[in-house]
């Protein structure tokens, strides 16, 4: 018997059924679909809180790090990419058995088991759940090449046997988010295109599929001579014309296995007409990404929450449980308002995509509030989970602990994934502008009534964009647009976490 | 040629010839001592930017993590904790050839060798010359045995080839910062005392001496129970009466070994008398840790600062360098006012350490300013190396790519360290409030003028420190405080970045 | 398409489809057996050379060895011993699937199935199902408590998610083949006993039941106070009253853990009558174990001869195929000759083990064969692969180039295991002198013959078994004696590889 | 205290003054040096003993294993190849502080002392100094260019600081010891050549300077058209124009790393016209490499027979030492006379070769002798240490207990090393047949005198050589002439073991 049993046991075992919040929301959302999931859902939440935390530790031992293997005994350059069994494992549960690789059924339903299975950080699969989703509703809406639609179907008929996903590399070295400074060239070739470059931030490389950002030989400089590819990773059992050059070593995501690559002749099939623009194209990847950075830190902030309210209510200090402190419950409150803000935000925004075919407006209005809130939320998450750890002082470090060192890392990571956070603000803020959006409208509809404060600060920084401290300004409004967004949609559904 | 190199080229190669704020500092706080030291400065400063950075990456490669081996292939049990080559050659440079392991010398001078060893992070060998300088204060002061004064004779001995150093354990399971939960238990035998019972957080875990807290078998309860022993690493070359149950799995200080132990009938000698009270011996311990934390905070804020110039100055984006960015330049700016005021907030510190000799009063002014500084100054030290990260986009969390990751990880261990911040805000609170300390004249005295908003709140606070919320303004007071004081250091001495 | 090609595509996939001999042989000893399992023995032919050589050859990777870790992150002590993946495959295969570890149909079908898996080496579950076999013997021959039935119950009720395994610790610091030197105490207790002491080498450390031997407190000295005990690996979820010091590193079979164990109060169960002696409780279990070593050395000769077979028909030097050089083929055919004598040796011990039941006459014959084909055919085997690693001159000594390399550590241990040869040899020649075995009649036995040479040569030694260079003489002996076996065997039943 | 203390104890501390036999022949053919060099002989087998020891075991540590990094962090492909810091401190002291990485002074003292550093097994380090000893003779023999003269100072110049050193490749994909079957190309290049094509087991990567075999572009087939090649690893601080693509994994010599290699363009020094036949330019080379072999023998002999007699003194099996039981006293006999012998024709061959530049024949009937030995010794060695594993039963085989496995590892790796067993006895053969040697002269010269036994059976040998067996037969022959030479040689010079 540890000392620590007490908080042991206090961790719940079943992460859908500890949830009330996800619960009354799904009934406010998606009642029937979500009463008919209910048994499916609980299941899950089960999976997740035994199955595939314990995948995920594993894989998050040191020794489990993938690895890149360039040549096999026999002189033969594989660039196999190894993952260890856990992370495997976790594949053939979120991707096979439950096909969470690509939306289908409700979308209120899909994402929770998303934000279910995410509450174990990346632990190797959550990226590729991301992209191959991104990947499908990419093709669906621009492919028109067999192998497109072959893409699609293989995806949709993953299972625990053999599952097929996708990844996708836009950055290059010189290029980060600077998307019309990408250089990869696209060179054709007999009815199809040949890549030739470099890729710096190549995630997921173990997809069977790449979505590849490239410009043709030939096209205008800048982002209307960007196109998009998609190649299949392998051709014959071998690797597609490129090489894995190595596998980066970053702060978090560790179990993810991101490359640096150099293409040499990849055999590629562009999506949709190559002059119609980058930004129409790669929109639903991007956007399935920035979604998918929102729905992880709701995810990790709820693990958080989890693992400091069992904590601070078994330990004690000074003669008393750590509860009977104020900061101490200053912090927790903190906690469970950061993510049950980011729930009601990922829930509001699931309902914003769905209805953003409706009309151009809707769509810009989706558009603009996911690009609010994915570096808020992001930001927020890096935050309290710092708080998190600090709440269980010494214990708060140790990675074998609890899994919160290991979110910490991980969130700092989708704060720089699809963009910095002060890119995804300038761009937002040029829309705006752009689109003549009204503030006090634009305000009334997040926050669900007018809020002056919020929409006369917005005025201003839009009537002088360019004054010195617009931006900071900014960014500091876009924190709290993003807290009425997700405190609205809690509020409209009548959910509590209390 | 990479892409890179303009970056790689803009780093400095000599820490302390690239710092003339250091060099104002010295030059006011310590100018015999800083011109006698100057080449001997300049020299460290090239040997910690090349020799000692080459080694602190080493260390930091996965591979090279310490291990814990319990048994030989003899049967025998050895507890050894194996350290790759890298950490052994920093020790040889940092406490043998520089003997950074005891206060000698001008201090100023002294702590600014180790300010610029700590620009590499932990390294494996930050915290042994933290916790061998406090034992040596500790034992100078309360040491009255043979083998205290021997312990000292030795570590002031070290050289390259063999190096004494000390480590403090304190925290057990059940009591982390509450040290009057303590329960280890030392049994007297035979004029000196025997040690049971288990330490759950102990670092430098390698060294040659321990000091130790404990309870001896008989005495009262609380902290006026606790007393402090010294015990040799090694007795008859063989662990001294202790296991080394199991090594940490820590987020930062990865490099240090971090170990459990349990202590069955080790040979210890007790320092000071039994019966003095805790906080009085431990005194000389807890201070030097703290202070040492300020430090690293100062150190890895420097290093931050260095990268990020230089990578904002040669990173284009959009057509523009980065530096050219609003949201940019503010961020480095606040980089550079945040390194210059822990910087200045170190020298302040030393000072009046040095001078806490003198009276009652200088002691308290100094145990209640690095009450304050310590949480607020490793606060900020996390959230500007995470900002810094930002900076770098998908570089920035690459591990191999700057040591940012690394020192950001670092700088959470160092918030946890010697108390959460929580417990020593609230205990600087308390000594304000049992020393009646006046707060105009304190403010005064750390602002080196009237702040009138900063003393009133003061004021408030110590008025009704019971009230609720009044620990989190007194939180946000010391923030402020923190900052009034370095910036006052810099001031008073004429010193700027600039 | 490596320059390998042609040779990794002339190796079979299917190594029950590609052993004419040991079809032959099934079909002369256990012709309707045999061909009811048929097409199982093919299946299983396909697994071992597709998923379980895969499995081998992960296990086999340096970063995938076992290792231990005593205590989790919680204080508690664990002992846990972590294999990897691929090894748990393999089990669930080999024990779950197959249910190789406890004998079960016609003898000579399980041991084939045995010896397929075998040609991959210990891959991590060979000892296990050697020490299974054993101990399940050992409890059904003389098991009279409840757990030794629950023991074997259980492990006939193995399946692929739960295998149910057992191991057989004897060996002592001081004590290795000399069993009678024992001292690990069994103390009584509540009907049962608590074992105190060491055992050194604890191979297949992960198995669910221990077999022990000990020395019950007070029993006589020697081999008599030796007694058998069985003890469960897990008590109420936690180690069963020992520690783990150690994992052995050794030359081969490394993907097997073996490990130091420190026994301080385990509850164990006596296996027969405590005054019954060693000898003949623990001879099912050394009988089990010596047995397989010559499983282990057939498989491996096959492995090793189709490999050479394969390389040297592919590879050129100087102009010409090597199995155009007459060196090379008097290599190949040596190898084919010793892999057809030793699993022809399988084959009648097999026969004779069945048989062994009937007479002690009988039952003596098979043991002192058993003596003398374990040396003979593991020493053979060693020095075989050596043979054939260097055919394949420098790819022979690649560790990923093909098994060779590891099946010639994994026989070094083989040699080792259950005595060395001095010793099994001296024990053989012991008991024809003691049991007055008439040279003649046993050789012809053996040989299926008179053969003047050998049984002169018995004669003489038997005759002056303490002259200088008997014994000697007498390991040259037994290596003829178990060739002529072994050729009998395949004479008899007209089989050929040819 | 460990159960094994007695046998630790018994481990001589001094390797060269526990050598009664080295001393003896150094004695005998090397008086005067000997004596002069008598105390640093004794420091470096202190050193060898002390020092390089625990290097070489650090060194084979798991964890400690070379490995091959493609790109650093900022996209530069670096391909390097990291040692531990073990490793590294070895080459100090053998290349730097003694240099032995280029023969220089008395012959027979200089090989003695790479005799005393070759007992720790290759240690990442024996390998380069036979190569760079080659590579120097090599270069003072045919080097013309201002780069040979250039490599050869600056070897001769290593210090601990900084030492040069060599490597050779000659093995490609399709040709091992078939060298006229390379085709790596040489294109000529501005008054030098450039490399094309891959090697493929290329040791010592780490190498400043490689010597290639290769074929001049147009050059004729078969061996007369390859030539040798200098070239610098290293060009302006990047790889010279290869890439490594991989290190072997192979079955011992595991801390030398050995490479698979591809040239493109490498800038390389042709050696000796070009024209002038492969056979003797690399001559110098692949003597010294073959010699290199036989004195790694000797040396692990020595290594094996110091630990099995310290071993069986101390072990009790059944009542008795281990010593007192006939086959282990035989066994160490075995011992005993194999390292004596070949500590014989170590020195033996030493002094043929420094007297083989006085004429062809004596030249010639060097090269024959080390024909014979290199084979016959190497194999004897593998099956020594065979029997010495054996002898410590258990123990034997674990890689930590003793440096037993890891030498018997390593021989493994000489046999193979500068051809096959075969293909260097069938080029004796030819030799003795090609040059007409008289087979009784050639006998007698071997032993010492007439031996009709061995010389019929060389007659009749080269009477017949394509008969059937003839090859078989010479090996055989080898055995005992290379045994009557080592004998000899220790006959001539008094020398005696005991």
């Amino acid at each position: 018997m540890t000392y620590f049993q007490p908080f042991l046991e206090a961790l719940p075992t079943n992460w859908f059924g500890d949830d009330a919040l996800l619960r009354q929301l799904l009934q406010h959302y998606a009642a029937a679909a979500g009463a008919a999931e209910g048994p499916a859902l609980s299941s899950w939440g089960e999976t997740v809180a035994g199955r595939l935390r314990d995948a995920a530790e594993q894989s998050a031992r040191p020794g489990n790090a993938p690895y890149l293997r360039h040549f096999d005994a026999y002189s033969r350059r594989v660039d196999d990419v190894v993952l260890p069994a856990s992370t495997l494992e976790a594949f053939a549960q979120v991707q096979g058995v439950q096909r969470l690789g690509a939306l289908h059924g409700d979308p209120f339903v899909f994402y929770s088991k998303v934000y279910l299975f995410n509450q174990n950080g990346e632990a190797g699969v959550a990226c590729s759940t991301a992209c191959t989703d991104g990947m499908v509703r990419l093709l669906e809406a621009a492919g028109d090449h067999p192998e497109h639609r072959l893409a699609i179907e293989r995806v949709r008929a993953s299972s625990a046997e053999r599952i097929w996903h996708g990844a996708q590399f836009v950055t290059e070295i010189q290029a980060g988010s600077d998307i019309p400074a990408i250089v990869l060239e696209a060179r054709s070739s007999a009815g199809a295109y040949r890549l030739h470059g470099q890729k710096w931030f190549c995630s997921n490389i173990n997809a069977d599929y790449f979505v590849v950002a490239g410009r043709p030989r030939g096209a205008p400089e800048g982002a209307r001579g960007v196109a998009v590819f998609l190649l299949p990773a392998y051709l014959d059992g071998r690797r597609n014309g490129y090489t894995i050059d190595r596998l980066k070593d970053k702060l978090g995501t560790r179990e993810l296995p991101t490359a640096e690559v150099t293409f040499d002749g990849a055999l590629a099939y562009p999506v949709g007409p190559l002059d119609r623009g980058l930004a129409n194209i790669l929109d639903p990847v991007l956007t399935t990404s920035r979604f998918a950075c929102v729905i992880v830190a709701a995810a990790s902030l709820r693990q958080a929450e989890r693992i400091v309210a069992a904590y601070v209510r078994f330990r004690e200090a000074f003669g008393n449980k750590l509860i009977d402190y104020e900061l101490v419950r200053e912090t927790l409150d903190d906690l469970r308002r950061a993510r049950a803000c980011a729930l009601g935000a990922m829930f509001g925004l699931i309902g914003l995509w769905r209805d953003s075919v409706v009309s151009d407006d809707m769509r810009l209005h989706f558009r603009l509030l996911l690009s609010l809130c994915k570096p808020v939320l992001t930001r927020r998450s890096t935050a309290m989970l710092h708080e998190a750890i600090m709440q269980l002082g010494g214990n708060g470090i140790e990675e074998r602990f609890s899994p919160l060192p290991r979110l910490y890392r991980d969130a700092v990571i989708m704060e720089t994934w699809e963009g910095p956070h002060n890119v995804l603000l300038t761009q937002a803020l040029r829309d705006l502008i752009r689109f003549e959006v009204e503030p006090a409208g634009f305000v009334e509809r997040i926050a669900g009534g007018p809020e002056r404060d919020l929409s006369d600060e917005l005025a201003r920084i839009l009537g002088a964009p360019e004054e010195p401290g617009a931006l900071t300004r900014f960014a500091r409004l876009a924190g709290k647009l993003a807290r009425a967004f997700g405190e609205r949609v809690l509020a409209v559904s009548g959910c509590s976490d209390r």
